[in-house]
């Protein structure tokens, strides 16, 4: 358990990298989404991690959700101008698919594009949408044990998922693990990006799924 | 049905966006459009949602009339100019295809040049041609009835449809919805986008078929 | 019958559009084929419709054709310069090819760019070569068959399938219809478009074949 | 026989189109060959008349021929600078291929950048390399037979044909047609171009053979 | 054994060339990892030696990486501005895969870019992610044995890979090699580019894996 | 014999042409490889005459080795900028690949920017690496019967093929014919490159296989 720890807090060290969970051949996993820039006149967005074209067309949502809400979101009107952007997501071979690593890559694109890092104690998964609604998806039971399993506690889902976990999520892993149900891109930023200058606190979700509170988490409740 | 209503007002809840009907493996179904632009200088057209070749046509076609006709439409002359334009049809896994989102599709990206938004509580479908013109689609009855258990009571479809449409649409659905027929894009664009300014009206189509007439609309001849 | 002169009217009311005669899968059949220009620094030309290669081909020697002959079709020299170019062919899910729709391309990429109007009362086919010659074309009885039942009744067909008519189009048709067989592209825009600020005549054919004859024209010799 | 020449006549009647000789599905056929230039800032080499990969490099190599030699070919030394070039084979729905119309394509390229006609009444094939060159070609007598069926009886031929044609080409064709051997473009140039200013002179070969020699024309030795 | 060396000497006569280990058809080979730039308006990045998805993915991470992080390896800030960057792998023919050659390609990025040689008498491998990170490759065994036959008596190795090498390989070679775990491409920069102006130091690893020590260098415990 | 040496002559008349040996459909081949230039602002490389994917990356190898190297081959520093560079190897219709034709590919490019003549009567094969190594190629005995048939009997062959060669070449052939043998691409451009005002020398190598030295020659040990 303490495996991820160590290296979500090894990894998760700079803006413009976060947990994500997606799909791979062998189901639901966790998975860390990298970004970074370099100057480019032709403004690319380069995509490497061996991704389906699902995955692919969700990163591009991804970078126009960001670009074409750049100042409500508080960064450049022209983020990213004249910047080529990459998104990697490793293992770089094995195949990747799926539209449930959206929420993750605006993360890291806002994250990279503000200077705030992504909190390393948290995993996160949800389809976006171009106006940065947060759609639900597949296999939550499998991602949600994949994140157990690599020893995180905290997690963001999908609202529109909240009626299917509830049903399918054994208690035992809701009492350990902490859980917040989205439905805009919004609150996963607030959630999930470090204030400027902060420390990432790196707080291990407890036991009994207590945790402090941020603007906009919603606790799970308890069936 | 109450449902869909929540989720289009939430949703439809800015410019750029608006309640299409096309085909996806399982049918006739409801689907929100999404447009946004962000600086390009090559003024690409993003098409993303696992769009078949004929939905990216749709779209390609859809972008050329507003490009061609954007002083009869009241936008600027070289409205997108120096912009990528990005239409994004979620679910982002779901393949879809078909001419029937054209309409949509020209609808959203005058509602984004314009800033005025479209209606939250109608759907449309319809082939657009390059000249604006309405064509009829596949699957009226299919799209009718997905439209219908989605709650909307209020849809557009082409005037070339109206026939097809008194043979198979059952009494009882013509009587609880609204429909308008229309042959050209501008009718479209009358009845969907809210004027500037002006609140969304979300005026639920009652059950008896009756509905403040706009300029343009037609109501449909009870048989 | 009437309803084809009602919808050709009604859609060939402005520069760029005309009646063409092509293949989809179900035979040789009429179409519409539009045209439209916007800015475009990099002077695309956009194919839309589900145009097979050859039909693709056609389209880029027609747009040659006109480039190329500016000065001589009246156009100035550098026409369609920074502008993007989309020649559509409704409708838009139905696979079409072949090269005999190239006349009508040149024709409307001339009406387009000269703002003259194309005469909504006839129907046209034929190869085009780069230099504007008229080539043969396959399938004269099924398009000129496909046009009567549509109820047009003036046709422009290549010289070099005047042979062929004369032993496959059954001498009713011929007595019903009224057929002028062309060489070069330069004889089908002399007769096919409406002069500047003149209105379009849409007359239509009367049923002994005759008809106001034009510059170009050549009367069919019956048999 | 006269029919060839009629339509010869009449289609070469400008610069940029000269008689070629390459393969069809169905086997050798005579063939025009089409050049035009318009304005194109990407300087693009257009291709149409569904060309094969192998014809395709032919005109690629024609063209980076002509550009690469230039000055040496009393062009300007920046010929094409600025422009699109079209090469187009009419049929434009016969599939051709083959390496055999590179002398025809670097003549009609020479042919419209100098303003000078090609001779109507001569057909020619040839591959041609990038030092200007002409290679032997495949089908010798198949292209020949098909030249005579169409009524032409001046004939360009890479001199590496001339022992298997010595062979193949029975001799009441050898004494019909008139052949010309040639090893290099230049030889093809002062045969088949028009001196500037000039009418073609449109003659015909009589059927002895004999013919007013051209500079650096070889008279076929007869066997 | 010898043998390697001296065509490691050989080759490894500049920056931009350095020994690597990665997969082609036979399996776990050393393989030259060449690099080397030109002028370039496109900024393209090249990539020969019949490399496979997988491995040209990672040859853009690399190249990425390098141009993301430029100030902090040292390097001028618009690194590679202006220049395409070749990645070559001979042999041209051999068809090779994987994420494994990733910290190569880093490391003769940097060492082209530095001026920096890269130490002729090492082989490495490990895939790299964006931000740096050495993650575990597959293959150690085939891969320490090919190295071991071809002379090679240094290696760098994924940290990650360490307890599988622990398994893997047998006590003899561990004993005559010298093996380094890093986890950061820093550590492989640290240890593998000669200092500026200071020669190839060409120290074969001796016998009993003794070997001065590099900062950043961490002998292998001897189990 | 003295077939080839009048073809050589004839065609190898101007810089940017070379004899070389590589793989077609039918075994090893000579081949003439060619070079042009033309003025592009895009800097591409044409590839032409139906190369396979290894002998395209061959000959971007090549190119790239010339444009990083171009002042130590005593080139202008930008050699090639604002140029399109076309390599084309006739017959144009025959298949060839393999990575043996990279020495003749730089031969010729160098050829082509320093405007020195490649001797005509000599053929050299070999792999090319982006520093400028020469690697062994696979059939060497092939190659050099072919060489031999066509008259040939100066012959560049890689260094690390010299083994091989012992092996595989009977006796009679060492003994008519010159071999010399390279371990870099400079010790090929010293024995090809004719110097620039100097007379391509057409030095037949006679029988006994003697032939005056040049720089960098290695004569052949008789085995
Ligand atoms: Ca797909
Ligand atoms: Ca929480
Ligand atoms: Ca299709
Ligand atoms: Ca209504
Ligand atoms: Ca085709
Ligand atoms: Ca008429
Ligand atoms: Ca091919
Ligand atoms: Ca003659
Ligand atoms: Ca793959
Ligand atoms: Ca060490
Ligand atoms: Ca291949
Ligand atoms: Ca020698």
């Amino acid at each position: 358990r303490q495996r991820f720890f160590d290296e979500a807090a090894e990894r998760i060290d700079r803006p413009g990298i976060a947990t994500g969970m997606a799909w791979t051949s062998v189901g639901g996993e966790i998975m860390f989404i990298e970004a970074a820039t370099m100057p480019g006149k032709e403004e690319r967005l380069i995509l490497t991690g061996q991704l389906g074209d699902v995955m692919k067309e969700s990163a591009i949502a991804a970078l126009s959700y960001v670009r074409s809400n750049s100042t409500a979101l508080g960064l450049p009107k022209n983020v990213f101008e004249g910047q080529n952007v990459h998104i990697h997501v490793p293992a770089g071979a094995i195949p990747k698919d799926g539209p449930s690593a959206g929420v993750t890559m605006v993360t890291v694109l806002v994250s990279l594009a503000s200077g705030r890092k992504v909190r390393s104690d948290l995993a996160m998964t949800g389809e976006i949408t171009l106006r940065g609604k947060v759609m639900p998806i597949g296999g939550v039971k499998e991602k949600v044990l994949a994140a157990y399993r690599s020893g995180i506690r905290s997690v963001i889902l999908p609202a529109k998922n909240e009626a299917e976990f509830m049903e399918d999520i054994p208690n035992e892993l809701r009492e350990q693990m902490h859980f917040t149900f989205v439905s805009d891109i919004r609150q996963v930023l607030d959630i999930a990006l470090v204030p400027e200058g902060e420390h990432d606190e790196k707080i291990a979700a407890n036991g009994d799924g207590r945790h402090r509170k941020r603007k906009g988490e919603k606790a799970v409740a308890k069936a």
